[in-house]
């Protein structure tokens, strides 16, 4: 196996657990976030940007990364790790939710998906063969399977989701039998199911019966309601195998993590740090901070007066980043984003404090934010 | 005097002088190239990323200062330095340059300019005065007069580039007159005249004799040929007085600075290599490489062998940074503006290295763009 879950210690509170995932290109943490880095770049971050902020696990998107360099510019180097410099873990999707979510048009059938490229226009045919080839290339320490992705479980019906479900299983077997590079890169198998409680049983069933490294939970935090979020995971992630990681995909705001944690989850990616660092929404523990807002224009306070960022321990204001933004200066997305990643990685470091103390309420007091609906980001529009 | 110039040693090949300038914010080398954060903010990067490139001074403009976010809320602060995070020396130009040249509307007479602001089309009024005023509240270490720059000499009647010439005199009395803290910032004087050596000479002789810490050449690179910028440049140098610090303002290719200081200039400034680099044309010793270009499609080579920038030693490669460009990823123009601000300060170690060393065939040798009549990328356009 290409990687292994050492499990440290257990909460008393909840299923949470503290470890750490070996991978041939070092040591991960666990719970982990992963910040995302789309097409072998993490928007406006240098690689030691992002190490900064105590990132351990990057994520690259496949269907990007075969887009445009192409996988096989990329293997040139040997793997993305080389070509991006980022000289640590690295976990791919396989495409699938891209292919999905963002083609224009599409044909989807039991051997695959045809849509057209966002960057050429041109057709593009995926299949479980062809992701798990473009990750071979790609060689990250942790690749995904390819998977039937409906969109938000509310508009689509039960039948479709179910249909979804099957297919993703059978091409779960064509994804293992397709890996040319087990012992260099762990295939993850991902759960489906939407909302549909009996759907997510079933198909964690069917998937956990193909022996692989670690599992996933995928189709959750595509429209939901964090209500349904909360349920679907706390449902689905104890019928996961308890020795392997478990990984919950483009999971997401602080809230949903530590209750994800909670039900036994070790891993999450999401672009909300840097997504919303671009448009100048910064996280803080006691939520979000809308930084066009005219009520910052004379604020000397950094984003978070405790927080050691580059950005805040470096002394860069609120005034600052809102002039910056105001400005249409690029160093404002690079500042807030290097400030968001590293509040996502002060979470999990809080958790894994939590974790470790059995200390599960403490966190939740030290993090206001934990207890929200939802980031609700202060300050009027301007 | 708030700045003094320390001349270490005068070539004994050329004009050029070695130094060093002592300012309230500490000490900058010269010859200096200053790179240009226009609005309070280097385009990209991050205040430890410019100090990573060597530059011990930048440049900012008060036009968009002055405009957005404004010199009082600058103020506030106490100054730029504390603003923007920039705990080393700061120039501001007048804004008289951004006015002539970026301005829609105006009417000029020999009081001041009226312009539409190019942040939201409000009349703006400005005269020595309000330049002064404005530079006081931003708080560069050196700051500059407010002068009447006609654009490029060709295209304007030499009476223009007269008036122009007499209108900048009256207006440096007026500067001074203005200027409240003599102490704390230093006010340099501009030369003016186009490439009229008459009006040149006439310009230098009605501007030195205003007693102040620089001074200054203007109006260069304003459009006409590297021959004519080298002319003028070697004719005015040396009409400024020799015991105080020379800067040509807005020059230039790595040829024209290397030109200036052998006819006796001490500082510059340009956009170049941060404009170049976030448009992917990256300098080297050698002439300048188009990164966008195919035939780096799979360069594993960074952009110079031997450089010590962040980018090449990061070791990312020309391959990278041409994917960077074509997805549109804001760290393409981050890398490459670190690297080309880089190049600049190599260029000014190894000409500083020249004129101690009296060696100044042999930087010629080193750096092979100095010798080509203007920087050619090469290459191919796509």
């Amino acid at each position: 196996m290409a990687i292994r879950l050492e499990i440290l210690q257990r909460s008393s509170e909840n299923g949470a657990r503290l470890g750490r995932v070996h991978t041939p290109h070092g040591v991960f943490d666990t719970p982990a976030f992963m910040p995302v880095a789309t097409a072998a770049a993490m928007k406006g971050l240098t690689p030691e940007q992002v190490r900064s902020t105590g990132s351990q696990i990057i994520l690259n998107n496949t269907l990007h990364c075969m887009l445009r360099p192409g996988a096989e510019r990329i293997a040139k180097f040997g793997s993305s790790h080389a070509f991006m410099r980022w000289n640590a873990p690295i976990l791919t999707d396989s495409g699938g939710f891209q292919a999905f979510s963002m083609a224009d048009i599409r044909t989807l059938d039991d051997d695959g998906v045809t849509f057209s490229s966002f960057v050429d226009g041109a057709k593009v045919r995926m299949t479980p063969e062809v992701s798990i080839r473009a990750q071979n290339l790609i060689g990250a320490d942790i690749i995904m399977a390819f998977d039937d992705c409906p969109p938000a479980a509310a508009e689509v019906p039960m039948e479709r989701v179910r249909e979804a479900m099957h297919r993703s299983v059978a091409w779960l077997h064509r994804c293992k039998a397709a890996h040319a590079r087990p012992d260099a890169q762990a295939l993850f198998g991902i759960v489906q199911g939407g909302t549909h409680l009996e759907l997510r049983k079933e198909s964690a069933a069917r998937t956990c019966e193909i022996e692989l490294p670690g599992y996933a939970i995928g189709g959750v935090a595509v429209g939901e309601s964090p209500e349904r979020i909360a349920d679907t995971v706390r449902f689905t992630a104890p019928l996961l195998p308890d020795a392997k990681p478990r990984y919950l995909m483009g999971v997401g705001y602080p809230r949903d993590i530590a209750i994800a944690v909670a039900a036994g989850v070790d891993m999450f990616d999401c672009v909300l740090p840097t997504r919303n660092g671009r448009n100048a929404l910064a996280f803080t523990r006691e939520g979000a901070l809308r930084l066009r807002n005219a009520r910052f224009a004379d604020d000397q306070a950094p984003i978070e007066a405790d927080c050691d960022c580059q950005t805040c321990a470096g002394g860069f204001s609120r005034a600052y980043l809102r002039h910056l933004f105001s400005a249409g200066e690029m160093l404002g997305p690079t500042l807030v984003s290097l400030h968001n990643v590293r509040l996502y990685q002060r979470l999990m470091l809080a958790i894994r404090r939590a974790i470790g103390c059995n200390a599960w309420s403490a966190l939740e007091t030290d993090w206001p934010c934990l207890s929200a609906a939802r980031e609700q980001p202060t300050g009027d529009p301007e």
